[in-house]
């Protein structure tokens, strides 16, 4: 997607340890344009796959997944971090390690958002090393509901995440893929 | 808001401790037509006001966030509630108490983000307590933004958060106000 490539050449800031800070559009400030443009072409991608319900991870995937969630037509159920007082009755659970900020914890969703029925996009900001994204993959799976793919804005393709869930069956569309970073330039698939 | 008030009396839950439990439409899965609504209300009640930005805190003002920011043709700025290793520079820092939690935690917005040329728009689910909406506008004031107002989805009008708020002089516009709750029944302002 030639408008994201452009744009994470442009505003992507490349920092130690192969982090690409992107926060002045995608996920601390939010560039709501980019994310419609961004939806669009999910939709595009995943046209014929009557899907039901967008499913996506607390914080940065959440403003993604609704302005997408727009072309669908469908509502967006977000995974959350940890228990919240107001979640009563049975969740799904998995566990999720994180990439920035190094730990692992637990993500849940409410049983009652996730039917057998339901045909589930994923969609979050990054896809580094595959954890988040094949925790939400599992809560999908314990649901009974259909997994249909993954939408992912970029994904670091130089980290094992990609091939992981791929070798999977899972299908994965990233709208940038990054081959590799050094300190000055980014290389995209 | 006529379309809300009937959804909260139709999908709401109350709980004890006075918790008005919404997650099937606002704060886990959530209903993007709704928020689309929502959003132009927020637009048609600030339209005057040349709004330059949203803030909002994670997670779940991000959503509704960024649905409203398109009615006004925005950026979203969301407020982290912990560092990130994927901030440098300078910070916007302030303190929240979490209702729901029942704990402080810093909140931060990176300082490139709120300029003193902003408009500022602060849009979030709910306001109880008011710690939320008043961290957040520590932040706009500290950045010398002019903080324009609030918009907020759910005024639980019975805790003491509005009159605070309103009191420091901030225009705060609440798309349903309940005056009290009993197992039973809500009543709205």
């Amino acid at each position: 997607m030639q408008l994201l490539l452009d744009r994470i050449k442009r505003d992507g800031k490349i920092r130690k340890g192969n982090v690409l800070k992107v926060d002045s559009f995608l996920n601390h400030q939010m560039d709501i344009k980019l994310f419609s443009a961004i939806g669009e072409e999910f939709q595009r991608r995943f046209a014929d796959e009557h899907i039901t319900k967008i499913l996506t991870i607390e914080a940065s995937g959440i403003g993604i997944a609704c302005i997408t969630a727009q072309f669908f037509d469908v509502p967006v159920v977000f995974a959350k971090k940890q228990q919240s007082k107001n979640i009563d009755g049975g969740v799904y659970t998995s566990k999720v390690e994180s990439f920035t900020h190094g730990r692992v914890y637990d993500i849940i969703v409410a049983k009652e958002y996730l039917a057998p029925e339901d045909r589930v996009l994923i969609i979050d900001d990054f896809l580094a090393n595959g954890s988040a994204l094949l925790g939400l993959s599992q809560l999908v799976l314990d649901s009974g509901a259909t997994l249909v793919g993954a939408g992912i804005v970029i994904e670091k393709g130089f980290q094992t995440g990609g091939e992981l869930v791929r070798g999977r069956g899972i299908r994965v569309e990233s709208l940038a893929v990054i081959d590799s970073m050094t300190e000055n330039s980014i290389s995209f698939r």
